[in-house]
């Protein structure tokens, strides 16, 4: 019932083929992520180029320029992947055909963190963009952001489709609100008053001089820093089989709007930043501000500029930032558990992970997801900055790999000699080479860049992290190979019953539940059957016994006395003492079982019962059969489950 | 094999016997508690006092001279329920036997708060013992803190016997540095140079100024605080079974010893502070010094003054105060237990509380105790003072009900017509009569000042709390009667075999653990049996099918097609639906279980069946039978434990 209300009604296997997506609605639910990640990614360029005082704010051009090249090689690689793997590659998939297995493994855990970075971060970014206009909540952050995550896992585990429809709306809005934007500040600049930052007039005092080689290092550091705008471009290629058909081609032509989208808001609100003197600064005292003043974004702040007197403007520019921040993350809702499942499918991780839930989505997934993220930004205390640390390494990884993988495909087909290409052919795959591996040349460049500028600041558990969900993943799928070895079976075996089944019935009192189950053990016309009890005095059997008699019940009572006070110890020992009945005979363990309605009434009972069954799980030849008495509360319960039920139906 | 290690082999309930307590034995045990409480009372008087400033520290001496007379009277009192109840006359028993069961209840509420706060109080002062010595270790109090209790709670699941000795040498030797310190004090007074103390040069900053009902109403804060001297004397008379006979003379003895000791000791080094000035306050402001600077405890400026330069001597006195203190809280570790295995037994509490572990202690209750004392702890950042305000209201709410009841025990007796009283006897229960009511009037106007005078500042908890434990205990009996008029069985009533079973086996693959399975199934010689699997998509349910017909499996297979997905849904429809058999038939399920050795391996298996077992719980007719097939991993574990119980014997 409960589920019901939480997670809508279940749907039919069958209805997945509706849940494809036309573009109009897979941009914003592919492309949250990268879209809005140009509400920050400006923001973090100049935090770092802050450090080194005014002088070298210019450098935010260089950082934004090259980015903006990254950017759209990156798109044009991942286009190619589109095209050659209709069927979905994302990282794990072009490294696991094209690299092998070691490398496959390598990019699903730089995967799996960044969607776990994508959700702590964009989450919390969003709530940044929230507290820029209304500063009271400042102090909220963390709390706000882990509400929102949990918000996030409530709509997923609903289902992909109806997410999809609602998404929509921000993140259109947030598009069109930046290009209103840019369109303002171009009247306002073309009229002759170019706006100014509240924070222009602030001095930024340099922590420490850099130059020479530290500048380099400075520089590369906020380019790597600015990169996080291209985290999530990979997320189309992965999502090609929800597309409309002709798929691959839906899906290029998806992946090359969101690029231009993306590269244009992020060069145009770096460009802004730079001509209203936006100065900010991770630390307020390097403002000349009080320790813990809140400031606001650097896009707020130039929301609030160019806005000026148009508070609507700007209230709403805040709340749609937001909004598709928040809803960036989903992006990862739909990415780790379609990737945990595919990963569970191939051994690599428990199998309750490949299983969709009542909604066609994989609730398991969503649910470690969302738990993960959530210590993520409690740990670090909803801080940005920190957070972005871990994140694009990761990413970078995942890239590489990715691309060094289609340069592997693409120069396989051109070695396929049963293919005969023709030269038009041959032509259209070299140059699709010639494109993923400039791509794969170009990140992992990045990928040194970004390891060896953010590695004391942060990046070094991703290090760590890295590996040993390497080493999890690989020993998993180990137990599950050493599993199926054990219990494969010969050619010719088949089942044949049990020469012989002893029934043992546990009894304390003589009530319903032990008389319910002395008739069950009737029922399966044992080779022999006992009733035990384990008594810790006399006086307790001797109730007992007597209560036996008076029902007249046909069973042998066997009291064992107990003298170490444990109940379990005597049971173990009376059957692992039984008289040798031949390895083809088995032990039942009838226990009588209380069933309650309310969850606070499960301690109250079956206690020694649960103890008794994790030991006997381990004794040869024992099967332990709980017999169910459903008391008043359970029976209640399951009688409202049932009209739930058929309210569905 | 690990339980074996930590808690030492099993002892033979025939041993009880055995651990019987001499007098010597008993003293240590049971009255660490009071006799320690005198490290911390006279610093609580200070520290309210203190609040007004140099000028009304002088009603210390009043204020301790009102707890040595209280304490001699609930000595007497205590040392009437000994001769009473000799089978153990706590307040529990004591109220309901003669006040009723809201009373006894009540008094359960009180003293299981009481244990709780013993343990969290003695430690915290305890490690407050320790860091006056040594400073450094300060900011870690805490942890410290918190490692002592489950350090206790260690020490308490090896068994009480052997607790005793090793908890005498603290006890005694506490006792026996304390009165050396009053005899070198002694010393040098009357040799004409009285030590000072070292903060005796401090200014005592009054916060308010008090005067009238202000005056009288700190004077009775700082009695109020003090009282903590008396708390744990009740332990005894809990505790006189385990004396050796004469059990009642001898815990009368102890308890007069005890008092004795207590009452000199409390009022001797009461009588040092004022001599030495020592100068103490909540906040070191208040006495000049910067904020958060460590002050060393009362007793330990005294230990430091009058030992002068013998610094062993000082030095031994802080490490036999924290050795008594860590101690003191052993005797909740004896009676918390005791206590919730009472009140199991009469069915207030979860029925595991009964029993004993397997070295004769209530290892259930002793576990419940170290988390609830731990998370005081931590919640309240081990600060003495704090704690000590939820300490003492239910102290004297049991010791009031305990000598009401007392009262009404004698007066009955006294009106017992049968019982033909001499005079003498006649005048000796008058005469225990008049101890206990002057007991109980005394006790209950001590409990109106505590509750007056330390509501605001902390006590509130407690009275928020105890009648939330009273209404808790009421419900669990409630519920446990409720399911006792439910399982009851007619006169006539005995089991009778069932009409049908049919047997269902879940099988997703044909191997090793479905084979048994199946095997198990046919040895219960059903009225029907099938094989059912649930598919998610055809190929699976070909697979299988395939693997069927090639083991020439003689037992129908049914596949369930599952349109949501969901294993569980399809079952429970295919069970509901099938056709109608009478109310006489059962289902039995089969589900081939692993079992495996490792808890990391448990979440990679099994996890569809635990939800099909919980649903499976609550339908009619319907029994879950797993059969365990264990892998390599368990088979060696059983193995260790096997050859672990072997060397037992």
């Amino acid at each position: 019932m409960a589920k019901r209300l939480l997670v809508g009604r279940p749907l039919d296997s069958a209805r997945l083929g509706d849940t494809l997506l036309p573009k109009r609605l897979a941009l914003p639910i592919f492309c949250s992520d990268p879209l809005s990640s140009v509400a920050y990614a400006t923001e973090e360029i100049l935090l770092i180029l802050a450090l080194g005082g005014l002088a070298v704010l210019h450098l935010a051009w260089w950082a934004a320029a090259g980015i903006v090249v990254l950017l759209l090689v990156v798109v044009a690689s991942y286009r190619q992947t589109c095209y050659a793997y209709p069927g979905g590659g994302g990282a794990y998939v072009v490294s696991s055909e094209n690299l092998g297995t070691t490398a496959a493994l390598t990019a699903a855990g730089a995967l799996l963190i960044d969607y776990v970075m994508t959700v702590a971060v964009s989450v919390v970014s969003g709530v940044a963009a929230l507290t820029s206009a209304a500063p009271a909540l400042h102090d909220q952050a963390t709390i706000l952001s882990a509400a929102a995550v949990a918000l996030l896992a409530w709509m997923n585990l609903r289902g992909v489709r109806e997410s999809g429809r609602w998404f929509a709306v921000p993140t259109y809005a947030f598009i069109g609100v930046i290009y209103l934007m840019f369109a303002v500040a171009a009247v306002r600049m073309a009229t002759g008053t170019t706006p100014r930052a509240e924070s222009a007039g602030l001095p930024v005092e340099q922590v420490s001089v850099y130059s020479g080689l530290a500048l380099v290092l400075l520089g590369l550091r906020a380019f790597a820093s600015g990169c996080t705008a291209l985290t999530g471009v990979e997320a189309i290629s992965n999502g090609v089989p929800a597309f409309r058909k002709p798929k691959s081609r839906n899906a290029a032509m998806t992946l090359a709007v969101m690029g231009g989208f993306s590269a244009t808001m992020f060069f145009g609100i770096t460009t802004l930043a730079m001509l209203y003197d936006v100065h900010i600064a991770e630390d307020p005292t390097q403002l000349g501000l009080p320790p813990g003043t809140p400031t606001a974004t650097a896009l707020a702040q130039i929301g609030r500029a160019t806005f000026g007197d148009w508070h609507v403007l700007f209230y709403a520019l805040q709340a749609v930032t937001a909004g598709v921040l928040v809803l960036a993350a989903n992006t990862a809702f739909n990415g780790f558990p379609m990737l945990a499942s595919v990963l569970a499918r191939d051994g690599f991780a428990p199998r309750q992970l490949v299983h969709r839930g009542d909604r066609l989505v994989h609730s398991n997934g969503v649910l470690l997801l969302a738990l993960t993220a959530i210590a993520l930004i409690v740990a670090f205390n909803a801080n940005l900055t920190r957070l972005i640390q871990l994140y694009i390494i990761g990413v970078f990884v995942s890239f590489t790999l990715s691309q060094s993988g289609m340069v592997r495909h693409w120069r396989r087909e051109l070695a396929n000699p049963v293919a005969h290409l023709t030269r038009r052919e041959r032509r259209r795959i070299v140059r699709r080479l010639t494109i993923n591996g400039f791509g794969a040349c170009l990140t992992s460049v990045v990928l040194v860049i970004v390891l060896i500028s953010k590695f004391t600041h942060g990046a070094w558990i991703v290090v760590i992290a890295m590996p040993l969900l390497f080493a999890g993943m690989k020993s998993v799928r180990r137990h599950y190979d050493t599993v199926a070895a054990e219990v494969a079976i010969a050619p010719g075996a088949h089942p044949r019953p049990l020469a012989e089944n002893h029934v043992l019935v546990l009894v304390s009192t003589v009530n319903a539940p032990s008389l319910r189950a002395l008739s069950y053990a009737k029922t399966l016309k044992p080779a022999s059957l006992t009733a035990l009890t384990v008594a810790e005095d006399p006086a307790e059997a001797e109730v007992l016994r007597a209560g036996w008699e008076a029902h007249e019940i046909d069973v042998p009572l066997r009291v064992l006395s107990t003298p170490y006070r444990s109940i379990v110890q005597p049971l173990l020992r009376h059957i692992r003492e039984a008289p040798e009945r031949g390895a083809d005979s088995v032990v039942s363990v009838v226990i009588p079982e209380y069933v309650v309605g309310h969850w606070w009434e499960q301690p109250l009972h079956n206690q020694t019962a649960l103890r008794l069954k994790a030991r006997l799980l381990f004794m040869k030849n024992v099967v332990v059969i709980d017999v169910p008495y459903r008391l008043a509360s359970a029976r209640e319960l399951a009688a409202e489950r049932a009209k739930a039920a058929a309210r569905e139906e």
